[in-house]
């Protein structure tokens, strides 16, 4: 059976650049479907159902919904080329913990610097940095999360830095994390990511639109 | 190499049950430990230094956190005895999807019941509702959501039926889904699952102290 591959997607979205990185890196030819999320397409309402949102992978008609789950799909379908998930199930535990609290911490802490002002924009301000830091941590003296390859956890954090400028701009912060920028750098270097993550300027610029639809200054 | 198991946990937590059906499910011997949480041990300190939450898994001195990614691991660790996630990619996401539906919706939308009044609580009691529907609809004319037998969701799901007279007591309802409530006796028929869950009363008392102490009425 042919695989017929296509993504649902909104080409700011992290966990959608997440599916595109997974896909790019497997070399799977996939049809790319942009969503337009104030009038959601019949087929995303159908495919996603339960929470009505990109990014969607459907394949050979079934969908699978939720990034971290995509991703690791992705590689259970495809494992005959860049492994993401290592094999050890302690090494796939830690893996697998750090890329929920990407989702538990970064992605959240982020979102508040963006439409909270005052304390408790400082307080996400905080706690975006500390669990930079927890990340570098982790990282290490290791080029990639993966090790000597790009991994799960490379592939479901890295989204972010495109990310960077607009909550750094709204933060007005400089968030100081030298090995996590040189870790991103890195991974840009690898065209599976370059071309998956668009550019931090043009991130901002679509999200000072997005906060004059939803009235937030 | 001998296995080496602790679970550090807390009685009423649903996600302390999880790991504590998926362990007895694979026949693993382990040391039990109860938490204070209101003085967590150094010990949890030191194997959860992220979250500082339980439960914690620690296998031969290693610690694995977060409910479902812990019993991913047990699954993929004791493999030769009662299989949790099935073997086919798809199956494998769609198992992991309602896992992630449960901690997003169900476990989120049950907290607000408790810890809220008015219009917020008759809107969590709405979307448990909801959840508790599209679950009775994924479940179909199946036994288990795993099938024939006891899989990743039901092991998941489950703990949360000895909260169930907790969620109702305090939104003053009664959730109409008959055949979640059929599913979840018959999951307490072995005695993996009954010996892991608390009676329903138990965790309602518990509760109800647990309000004095943050002073929620």
């Amino acid at each position: 059976m042919a695989n017929e591959v296509t993504l649902l997607d909104f080409w700011p979205s992290p966990f959608g650049m997440r599916a595109r990185i997974a896909l790019s890196l497997k070399g799977i030819e996939y049809e790319y479907k942009e969503e337009n999320l104030l009038e959601k397409s019949p087929l995303l309402l159908k495919m996603n159902p339960v929470h009505k949102k990109i990014p969607v992978l459907i394949h050979n008609g079934k969908s699978i919904c939720e990034s971290l789950i995509m991703v690791q799909y992705i590689d259970e379908v495809w494992n005959d080329k860049s492994p993401l998930l290592p094999k050890d199930p302690y090494a796939r535990a830690v893996a697998r913990f750090w890329a929920d609290f990407v989702d538990k911490k970064v992605y959240v802490s982020g979102k508040r610097i963006r439409i909270t002002k005052g304390e408790e924009q400082e307080a996400a301000k905080k706690e975006f940095i500390e669990s930079l830091k927890l990340l570098e941590n982790e990282l290490g003296d290791m080029p990639y999360f993966g090790g000597e390859i790009l991994g799960y956890l490379d592939v479901v954090l890295v989204p972010f830095y495109s990310w960077f400028y607009t909550y750094e701009t709204y933060g007005k912060f400089k968030a100081e994390c030298p090995k996590l920028v040189a870790w991103a750098k890195r991974c840009m270097e690898n065209e599976s990511v370059s071309k998956s993550l668009p550019e931090q300027e043009r991130v901002y610029g679509f999200d000072l639109k997005l906060k004059k639809v939803y009235g937030i200054e």
